[in-house]
């Protein structure tokens, strides 16, 4: 009998997932698929594959990665660690709470060079189209070899997608914007802040990118921080020359107005006004068409693609879990294709979906958003041979980041959490964050620094 | 029998000439093909439906114009008239030689009006796969509705594509450009110049792009402008704060590395690098993959795809005429479509191609090279009813335009040249371009404006 071929498409933290799960079922000794994983970049990494380009690549392909040069994880790592890959194992010892995005990178290249599973990624392809035929229930996909300049089309029995929804920006319009003089960018095209040192600058959005392009271009040195918000005001104790104000209500030059009747001038504006779900290789009746949330429609358990349950996406939701969330979602998914399990039906399914759709429609705080997607990720784990890792201790973890957060935005990131995986307590970095302007992998893991480089630790 | 189906891919200047040869083969009495246009933008006009957005547009989709807020025609409008809607019948009366991009938006979307084709264009309807049936010797060409979120396939018989080569940035890569700490964009993300009002502004590229960018910042005050080349300079009697330095070795910070050893200190850099040939919804084997020149390999009269006759490209060669060159390219292909004369055998076409890269080969000078594609252009028309035009007229207009360029590359844009079509002498503008901040049509169209407000006139 002739194997079943799996491709995922997209090799990021997501499709690495689904590359380990396989792995990690046949170094038990299972018989697996034919695993091909298709990568539209010339490495893995996705998110945290940073390119200092923006638009489309060397290719002429959209660069996929919304990534800065100074980005440190705005959440604690203990938050995000692999159940069976762990900080302690990669590093050797314990680190800070809060890493560089170099040192993020380097943590999940690790585990997948460990897995082994390079050889399975064809870098430098772009899916093009993925058709299912419904006779004979494979699907045909058409790749472009980038490097070759080839067009090649392969069938497969089951497809996962796993190209993330944080790569196409969602950006509204406004009047007058068509004539701002100074620069206008999505945070999908902000690599550094260091240029807007001395301006005066304008975060349109009221969440994670607005919070953080705002807090690093106070960092360097940006003269005046304006985040304005739609809904309502993110309300962190910001410091001087940063501040909130409602939504724009159109620019006349330089100028905008907002709607409380305000205005003010500025030399550049950023959009941080999220994301898109766009999946072009796909055709729309097997696209998810939802607003970015914990529970997009029309996915079984999250995953599943409820009209073909061949199909399968990772990672689709919005994310407090991450890492962890995409291995539950990735060893789920695989243990579905290996029969370890049976799919319910159409009904059954329908069902699961409806009852966690109502449970989501009672999440009313962030705190019992947090916990619904602990609940998502323990009703996954427990499907799988994943190893169970302590929810509600992550749970916590969340909480007590957003009580940092909300004493000192400029100083949440100098905490440290113990892990949840292994119980080691994080070191105290050895430069206070809103003091580091090296962020590198080599400076970050030095021990060696000068005296008089590194500043106090915050306790 | 059933009506032959045709596919053009982009409403720009190339597809409308398109539609608009049909439309005049239809109002001839002759009865043509269905014809479907399709554009992924929600209105024609190509690069001159200019648009503040970069990146990607509202669905997600690449943005199409390389268009800025500023831009007027860098080259007489003489150059690029119609043969067969003209400048005087477009708006009436005499306008100048260089208008800015809004008057020659208005001018192709008079002549498209006026065509009543609007109805065969789909627009936010985005092109995802042509693929073509070797037994059926039809191509089945799979579209995303943009707007209505639904993917359609049509079968059609032929396709033409139009969608242009100068949206897809080509962007090298440089030492040290990934923490370069300014603003880095491609000549495609540039949409004004204001923002660089007292900068110094490091342009990589020799050619058009860096020219009139350069020229557009040093207008609108930037302290100081290097444009850097790889093969040649571009040698205009550049003003003060406008010189040109070679190829860039590497970046350190904010300081640029040149080849012969010196180094500047820049606070933003535009790449004009120029542009890929990219369509990624056509199988590689189906590819144009030439440099930008103005023979691009594998086009038989430089339209129809040598290795499958029913597929077109317009527009395909870099350019020195444009409107009326995609004119002549459209008539061509309907009247081989609508099998106004038979398209030779295969050795033919190849003996025809090899002949005109021959010739194309033995260009070695700029007014060569005008003076082969003036030759290219009369051969097509030679085939149609297309009016034919003094093509030797207009090579005498561009190699003025260059020669004015030489004298002074400031105020080339205040000249005024004789229709080639009509006879009609434009105008002399009311004001300098160098003193024009104001580019709307509403502006340049005036007769009333204040006498303190129109400059002397250049003669």
């Amino acid at each position: 009998m002739q194997r079943k071929r799996i491709a995922i498409i997209g090799a990021g933290p997501s499709g690495m997932a689904a590359l380990r799960a396989f792995k990690s079922a046949e170094r038990g000794g299972t018989d697996v698929p034919d695993v091909v994983c298709y990568e539209k970049q010339d490495d893995w990494g996705g998110q945290w594959n940073f390119s200092w380009r923006t638009g489309t690549d060397r290719y002429g392909e959209p660069v996929h990665s919304s990534m800065y040069r100074n980005l440190w994880s705005n959440g604690p790592k203990e938050a995000l660690e692999f159940a069976e890959y762990t900080f302690d194992q990669h590093f050797g010892r314990p680190i800070s709470s809060y890493p560089p995005r170099e040192v993020l990178w380097d943590y999940i290249n690790g585990r997948a060079v460990e897995s082994d599973v390079k050889d399975a990624v064809l870098f430098a392809h772009a899916v093009r189209r993925v058709e299912f035929d419904s006779e004979s229930e494979r699907f045909t996909v058409t790749v472009d070899d980038l490097r070759h300049k080839a067009t090649i089309t392969e069938v497969f029995d089951e497809v996962i997608v796993a190209t993330g929804h944080f790569s196409f920006p969602n950006v509204p319009d406004f009047e007058g914007i068509g004539t701002f003089p100074g620069e206008v960018i999505h945070a999908h095209e902000f690599r550094g802040a260091e240029r807007f040192a001395g301006q005066r600058l304008l975060l349109i959005g009221g969440s994670y990118s607005a919070e953080d392009i705002g807090i690093q271009s106070h960092k360097m040195g940006a003269r005046q921080v304006t985040m304005s918000y739609r809904t309502q005001p993110q309300g962190f104790a910001w410091p001087d020359g940063v501040d909130e104000v409602p939504e724009v209500a159109r620019f006349d030059g330089s100028v905008a107005h907002f709607v409380d009747g305000t205005s003010r001038e500025f030399d550049a504006v950023v959009l941080c006004t999220g994301y898109l779900h766009h999946y072009p290789f796909l055709p729309h009746e097997s696209r998810i068409d939802s607003p970015n949330n914990l529970y997009p429609d029309g996915l079984y358990r999250g995953v599943t693609w409820q009209k073909n349950p061949r199909l399968h996406y990772l990672g689709a939701q919005d994310q407090w879990f991450t890492f962890n969330m995409f291995d539950a979602q990735a060893w789920f998914v695989r243990d579905l294709i290996l029969g370890r399990f049976a799919l319910p039906d159409a009904d059954e399914r329908q069902a699961h979906i409806d009852e966690w759709k109502s449970a989501y429609a009672e999440v009313a705080t962030d705190e019992a958003a947090v916990r619904f997607q602990a609940d998502y990720i323990r009703d996954l784990i427990e499907q799988t041979d994943y190893p169970m890792f302590d929810l509600d201790e992550v749970v916590a973890t969340f909480l007590a980041w957003k009580a940092d957060k909300k004493v000192d935005i400029l100083t949440y990131r100098d905490k440290a959490y113990p892990s949840v995986m292994t119980g080691t307590m994080a070191t105290v970095h050895h430069t206070a964050w809103m003091d580091e302007l090296d962020d590198s992998r080599e400076r970050y893991l030095s021990t060696q620094l000068d005296a008089d480089e590194a500043s106090e630790p915050v306790s």
